[in-house]
């Protein structure tokens, strides 16, 4: 007899139960809950080759409640993807297992994006979907024409950025993202019903989305919902109405199912009732030839798309673009070399802008964009016309004031590939994305951040708007080059580091305020280098002045306050920490030499907090900056108020000199 | 001629736009624009008494729409309170007025919150009128009984977190919160339809809220929108369809008005459009006087309810929790010596169950509560029963998975006064609610985060959630206490410094995994100290071992082992940087003793990023953490993989020491 679809969904759930309890944690109880929404949507409708992960037109899937990645990870090992193998689900939750608790990107092949953390999955296939569309319409359909698919939960739908991803794809008409939710009336700490009235239908139409519904645990009503969804030109919700831990005897229904292990008796149990006689990790051959089948489903559709690509006149620069190339020659060599001859004092965020119109004329794959802000965060070029519903070919996203949904968009767009996405707001409202930021260093995207009104040098818009901790916190984020630049210069050169860079993000923090371009050479991608010697001394050396962004300016006059007192100093700029610490010791040593500190004196200078910057003055140096709350007023006034001024930083110098001297 | 409510609402107007022209910055069009609504609130509607702001029975107003802060400084003056004054208005987004760029509750009174980050002042009004209906429920309509009003804009609204909000106080029912949308389909790109396409009366009532409707420059037809809301149950959202800069002849109605004076020549056409035929700052005494009398509306019911405290039993109770006082003679000295007589292993996070136990049945203003996390962050305790709309007197909130919605909310209930709220969420997670956590400190707020599962020690769950950066990046943010205690009588130490403190957030941060008690003795709250020896060397002293939390463990074994070969090595517990910095120099010497690396070696040990540590340690310390994103696999295993084990570490100290004396 075949297998019948009950079968199939089966097998997830044995698999999902059996390697929770094999690792004793774990999260089974969504993936017996979506098993039957699962099976029909990866064996009648996902469009995707598991012979080729990486076939650009695949349809993508996003497990958005990442806590149940037992369901992707059977998914694709039944489908005949090479991994996971039936040990890898064995190992689920071991080290080094590609099958980690959560689903990661970097561990599997088939693991479009890596959620978890609630409410992401969700707003990154927002990202998904518009880079489809933007590719569709650059190319054509032809080849690029698929879909995103989500499983989410009540978690993703209760976060705030759901809200802003369901604006922003309701605004979008992004027809082509279908949501399966999982409405299993059940969170960690019990019924939804404890902390949540919302009609999510009314509220996803009202947002622009078509909503359809279905019985969760019957198969022909949810191809029927998912046709629906599908005939639809809005993004859809699809309700799937389910029972978490469906086949557990007691704990189904129950939060008790959704993140332990069911235990050896209710597994039996659940054996019983799901009718499932089979051992722990064991699939019948008649069903794994079911699920084989189904997953060859699309190989003809990947044979004549990989056709009409051989001979589509655009070849070239469409699988440049899904390598994620850039265009030979690319740089911004003559843009900087025209800096050179004609200075410019610009706020670096204005010299962003000037970077950017060179650049996204060179690199068609950026897409531009700002939470609001485009005319503060300099964000839009001549190049990047509006990407919207009536026109998906354009280049710049009005992301609307919704931060955290922009930057887990870009993280989605990146992941798609094909695009390089940049979005634009404040650097203080880095906290409001800063989740999404975390998860770009995590993935791996390529996605910069232009961070712009990057300290109280914005003046009087206070505190709540002033950058204090926010430089070193995302220092702080693992695999994410934070970039301060402080002139033209290098802001050019920082937006060539970015856009080059294929295996991270990239944040640059601008200033509001207009800067002199203190650079005077260009010869080598000084930035490259993460600091490096803006001004030698000479006067004998005694101060090393380290600086970034719009206090480097200070830091060179400074300098030349003390040179005239015959007190020898460098000026080192240091655009980017990550950078310096990678380079060789040797180099790091040059710019920051080893030296007594009555010898040599290490100062930095940086209008935000000071912790951090140890390491680079050492305990002994000094270090000017600030650690409290900014101040509403006028920036000059406030970099007087904080002490970040040319005469009280001499001043002080001097007088450590002295004391060191005595 | 007895001054109409257009003359009323033009004083707003002008005062708006002259300040703005005189600071040459700031944001004229929005108090232009809801001048009308805000005239019509606080002469007809609002309780408050400007001769004392402190009046705990007043309407609280908060102006989520922070940039308009021109409009809360017009009503203030306006309405008679001691402060702004005129020269304060003129004085305005100048360094050290009152009259900051955005509303500061620290700088004025009248104030009751500081807006500006867009969403967060509506969030926060959820957590006031949650805290009025605690305090109704636990006293009665005799002390507190009073309505909670808000002015939200565009951004206020697409904002994530207002989808939070939103979906907490429809499922509490809070129907006294009342919140004025300023709809001119502006924001700042241009048309809202640029980003957005909701329909949003239809998401609030999908939430649980009552929508009104009214044109905002129609006075009786505000005061109808305004009573249909008072008459809901619900809480209500009151669309008052605005035109932003109204009376600006060509920047009316345009993003044009929004964030820049509108100049000399504009103003002029504003003052002849309104009929304003007044000097700039000058408002005729018939127009104050109007405003004055407004402003004394409620000076009877305000003495009503002075006499109804006086004679009222339970009014030392009243004054006590609204003056944050703790009960006389509250702490957890009894409970810390049964600790001492009986030690436990378990994991601080149960610790902290376990001293809230103690602590909640003391303190009945302590207000509990987690995103979905309640048993796995342990904080509901036995004194602590739901708080919900069927019973506002509870003490635990069922947040939902709404991290920053939580967080906000409880700052506006610390802010409400009478209650100290705590609240739960996975550490990992504090990126979700951080722009609220920085809000708590910058407004000196007293809610105590209780972060768990704070590091690589929750395994199997993988990089998504553990965190790696959090640690140091939430010891960046000025004034937030950061603690984490090793053990049990460190974590009841660090709760009684968290309540105790009245001028400022707490955030603990706490193991799933058992740790050891560690501490045998309790004379002293060394907590307070953030930190301290928690064990001497024996043999002569090289090293100096400073851990925190889990890691205090690795640090005892680590010394045994270092003892064990003749080698002395003190053992310091920092469970708060904070604190420590702000120890006396001879404290923090005597703790961290100066002498040069080669006699005495200071090594940190946090399972985290190292990045910072270099205070304690020095540059030439040797520093144990972990630099990258963790790992999915059991914690032992994580622990060994990141070179987290005595061992490891012992071995790597000796090799440092040898390598110095040769």
């Amino acid at each position: 007899m075949h297998p019948t679809d009950s079968d199939c969904a089966n097998a997830i759930r044995a698999l999902a139960m059996d390697a929770v309890e094999a690792a004793n944690s774990g999260h089974p109880g969504m993936p017996m809950g979506m098993a039957d929404v699962a099976t029909v949507l990866w064996q009648r409708y996902l469009k995707h080759d598991p012979a080729d992960p990486h076939w650009p037109d695949r349809d993508r899937f996003i497990l958005s409640a990442g806590h149940g990645s037992m369901l992707v990870y059977s998914l694709l090992h039944l489908s005949g993807y090479a991994r996971p193998t039936l040990d890898d689900l064995k190992n689920f939750r071991q080290s080094d297992s590609p099958c980690a608790g959560h689903p990661e990107n970097f561990m599997l092949e088939g693991i479009e994006a890596t959620t978890g953390p609630l409410g992401q999955g969700f707003a990154m296939a927002v990202g998904f979907a518009i880079a489809e569309r933007q590719l569709n319409a650059t190319f054509d359909d032809a080849l690029v024409d698929h879909k995103t698919w989500v499983i989410a939960g009540d978690g993703c739908l209760m976060e705030g950025i759901n809200h802003e991803a369901v604006g922003l794809a309701g605004h979008l008409k992004l027809g082509r993202l279908n949501v399966l939710w999982d409405d299993n009336r059940i969170t960690i700490d019990g019924a939804v019903s404890l902390s949540s009235s919302e009609d999510i239908p009314a509220r996803y139409r009202a947002s622009g989305w078509h909503v359809a519904e279905c019985d969760g645990h019957d198969f022909d009503d949810i191809a029927r919902a998912i046709d629906e969804a599908l005939a639809s030109d809005l993004p859809s919700l699809v309700r799937c109405r389910t029972i978490i831990g469906k086949g557990a005897p007691t704990k189904a229904g129950t939060s008790g199912s959704h993140g332990s292990p069911l235990g050896a008796k209710e597994i039996e149990g659940a054996r019983a009732a799901l009718g499932w006689a089979h051992e722990a990790f064991v699939v019948p051959d008649d069903i794994r030839q079911t699920w084989l089948a189904a997953g060859e489903r699309s190989a003809d559709d990947h044979a004549a798309w990989k056709q009409r690509l051989a001979s589509h006149s655009d070849r070239a620069e469409f699988e440049r673009r899904m390598a994620g190339t850039l265009p030979e020659g690319f740089s911004l060599d003559d843009y900087i070399a025209g800096l050179l001859a004609d200075p410019k004092k610009v706020a670096t965020r204005k010299a962003s802008e000037m970077a950017l119109e060179a650049l996204t004329a060179a690199l068609p794959e950026t897409i531009g964009g700002s939470a609001d802000l485009t005319g503060s965060n300099n964000t839009r070029t001549k190049a990047t016309g509006p990407l919207n519903a009536e026109n998906y070919g354009g280049r710049y996203v009005s992301y609307g004031i919704r931060e955290f949904g922009m930057a887990a968009a870009m993280n989605g767009m990146a992941l798609h590939g094909g695009v390089i996405p940049y979005g634009g707001t404040f650097l203080v409202f880095a906290d409001y994305c800063r989740p999404a930021i975390r998860l770009s260093a995590l993935q791996n995207t390529r996605v910069v951040y232009v961070m712009t009104h990057d300290s109280i040098g914005l003046g009087e818009d206070g505190p709540t708007h002033q950058p204090i901790e926010h430089l070193t916190s995302l220092r702080l984020i693992p695999g994410l080059d934070v970039y301060r630049p402080c002139d033209t210069i290098e802001t050019a050169e920082c937006w060539q580091l970015s856009v080059e860079r294929s295996d991270g993000p990239s944040l640059l923090a601008l200033s509001r305020q207009n800067l002199p371009q203190l650079r005077t050479e260009a010869a080598e991608n000084w930035s490259a280098r993460g600091a490096y010697r803006l001004q030698a001394a000479e006067a004998p050396r005694r101060v090393v002045l380290i600086a970034t962004g719009s206090e480097v300016e200070i830091a060179v006059a400074v300098r030349a306050a003390l040179e005239a007192d015959g007190i020898g100093a460098d000026v080192v700029s240091m655009p980017c920490w990550s950078r310096f610490d990678a380079q060789p010791a040797d180099y790091r040593n040059d710019v920051l030499p080893h030296a007594k500190p009555e010898e040599l004196l290490r100062v930095s200078i940086e209008a935000g907090t000071t912790l951090g910057w140890e390491r680079y003055t050492t305990v002994d140096g000094l270090r000017f900056g600030i650690d409290r709350f900014g101040a509403s007023g006028p920036a000059p006034e406030l970099y007087a108020k904080f002490g970040l001024t040319p005469e009280n930083i001499t001043q002080a110098v001097k007088a450590r000199l002295q004391a060191t001297e005595n």
